[in-house]
């Protein structure tokens, strides 16, 4: 049986930042938390949505046309194909939900990529 | 464009208990926001996983093997196809993350259930 879930408490545990851990399934969806700081990398995800939750901090999504500000507790999806960077000045917590098809780094490999698998399995 | 959305200053602002607002949209699921307070109804949805992420508030979620306290900052998601009952003896502010087929209450046609269309149009 699934279990209460602290997204918040697991988020302040992880110690590597910008790797997300699969903490939820909801049908063909992940939940993730991550521990974001710095800048991650420019991508899109061509066929899916992204969406981002602030549990803890501040989190600024850069995207071509615009930018976004997220302050805790709000949150902002990015549509599919829309290329974006989330930049965190400082540390910052997130809930992501996105479909399992979502790849990390979308079409972009990155020094920074995590599969799923790293993710699935994220301390 | 999307923009940045408050969930719990919109879930605030609901005058109607047990009547979801729609406020984002991923992929093939619903971000809703929802006041409840009190006893909802038995039901369950055949297909789909029910997140329920407690804003403010606590929410007990009975299901026929075990029940559930959820405290503000927690989640928990309701496996398709087990029956449950949420209850909030005083106000709470919830979070839904549902797929678009989601029936409000499931498979039972009941007085508090409300339409795809009542929760897109939801003051």
């Amino acid at each position: 049986m699934n279990e209460v879930i602290s997204p918040l408490k697991i988020a302040e545990t992880l110690t590597a930042l910008w790797s997300p851990k699969i903490v939820g399934e909801v049908d063909d969806a992940y939940v993730k938390v991550a521990k974001l700081q710095g800048t991650f990398t420019w991508h899109a995800h061509d066929d899916e949505d992204e969406m981002f939750f602030v549990l803890k901090g501040q989190l600024i999504i850069e995207m071509e046309e615009e930018s976004v500000t997220l302050n805790q507790g709000e949150f902002f999806i990015v549509p599919r194909g829309v290329r974006h960077n989330p930049i965190a000045d400082e540390e910052c917590l997130v809930l992501l939900f996105e479909k399992k098809t979502t790849l990390h780094t979308g079409g972009v490999l990155h020094d920074k990529t995590k599969s799923i698998e790293d993710q699935l399995n994220q301390n």
